[in-house]
């Protein structure tokens, strides 16, 4: 159980773990804390949380589980904010796509990395933002990784899996770099893709007409350049060397493909084609 | 009013087409000819089509309307077969998402292009395949692009438009040039990113690890690497020119997005995402 959440951004991913706790009464009270007023205007209304501030140094005040879902750019500056004013024996996690980054910016705000701090990352979302966006069953079967460190505290890292548990998700642990990679490859690579296709697209002369005959296809494979920009700056530029080694294997592979598509070599197309198929398919299974 | 319509490829698109002019009664009589047998058996036990052949000059034989929807890879060899075959005010389409290629093997194969032929695109589709992939209402409120050229048949091109406008679809005409450039930024490059990605990946030591982890964001941008492998690879080598061009620009804007997070350069990383945003938000309207 969670007497008060001190829930620091309310978008889709903290308005959503809100509503899925408060649903099941797993969570007392919940005070939000964000700058933009109408949103924490359209939190209070939706009845996402009970409170509301822009402030965030009160807002810890006798909170035992706080939870920082803003960018990852925003981690040091708002640790260093509320480090000192946390009650003895409260929880502090995130849930940013990002972890040894974040865990870098705690440690720089604190001096070192306390032991009640848990780092965490939710794998769900969609491309829609703000308290509005929130959905009760966004976790619901979606995997939230836990990157625990030496020093963690037992009590705090059981704390933060039981509440994700709460909300149906299943809890998992890895090592700060293996999950660095692995989303750098799996969601922060295709994000970078869908954008900058749909950007190269846009600036082309004909990009109205472009757009005007594209279909499903299309519109599902960007879908995600719908997200937010800054999320996903910081993201990039907070992940950067995983993404970027990512990407360079990306522009290599694709270097290949174009190349055997010059020399019409249909074998070698049919053989990525198929792989792909293949390994898309057997994902879905 | 369709009395007999021959329907060379009973796959996703074919059978969609069938089925959707047989619900309506706008089809007396449908033969489908393929050479899988197993497929051709599922085309008549799901009564898209009222006889199976493998014998395609007999097929056409009594046929007002001849559509091929195989491979853009087999028109030449298809075209070779029948033409000297076709009735006596046949009209031929194809539904091939290629079509300044589809037109010159068409040529090859006649000698020159026959009047009756009109080259047609439907802009619909998903990454399923096979007669079983069939949905009546596939090509509801798409479009489907005809590029006719300056001797095709004036009632040719009115019986292949009618046709389409029977299954909901939206009708329009542009040169096959501007078709092929327009495609291969909006569906066939999209195509050729997604598989590459999917196979960049899965070639990865720890790809298990990847697909694991992968949400919704990815399930969605890879969906279309699903694809038949098969007539993504024709597509590929029979709009080449078109294809590569639209990837070269792509690799250049990629390039320098991946500059601009190498750089930590957040502010060019943010125009671009969020450039891309507007476009793809607008891109819904």
């Amino acid at each position: 159980m969670i007497e008060k959440l001190c829930l620091i951004g309310v978008g889709l991913i903290g308005g959503s773990l809100a509503l899925s706790l408060r649903k099941s009464g797993y969570c007392k009270h919940v005070v939000g804390v964000g700058r933009n007023q109408q949103n924490l205007q359209d939190a209070l209304d939706l009845n996402l949380i009970d409170e509301a501030s822009q402030d965030v140094v009160e807002a810890v005040k006798g909170a035992d589980m706080v939870v920082l879902a803003t960018p990852v750019g925003t981690i040091q500056a708002l640790m260093e904010q509320i480090h000192e004013h946390l009650e003895r024996g409260a929880v502090v996690t995130d849930a940013g796509s990002v972890k040894q980054d974040v865990i870098a910016q705690v440690e720089r705000a604190c001096g070192y990395i306390p032991e009640y701090f848990v780092p965490g990352h939710p794998i769900a979302g969609n491309e829609n933002s703000g308290a509005k966006a929130s959905i009760d069953d966004l976790y619901l079967d979606r995997r939230v990784i836990l990157t625990p460190l030496q020093n963690t505290d037992e009590m705090a890292l059981e704390k933060v899996a039981a509440m994700w548990r709460e909300t149906g998700a299943l809890v998992e642990s890895m090592t700060p770099e293996h999950h660095d990679r692995v989303l750098a490859a799996t969601s922060h690579l295709p994000h970078l893709l869908a954008f900058g296709l749909v950007d190269s697209l846009a600036r082309k002369d004909e990009s109205e007409e472009i757009f005007r005959y594209a279909a499903g296809g299309f519109r599902d494979f960007t879908r995600i350049a719908s997200s937010d920009p800054v999320m996903w700056r910081d993201i990039c530029l907070h992940n950067r060397d995983a993404i970027i080694e990512a990407l360079k294997d990306y522009e290599f592979d694709l270097a290949e493909l174009r190349q055997a598509i010059e020399k019409g070599d249909g074998e070698s197309v049919a053989t990525i084609f198929s792989r792909a198929k293949q390994a898309r398919d057997a994902f879905l299974l």
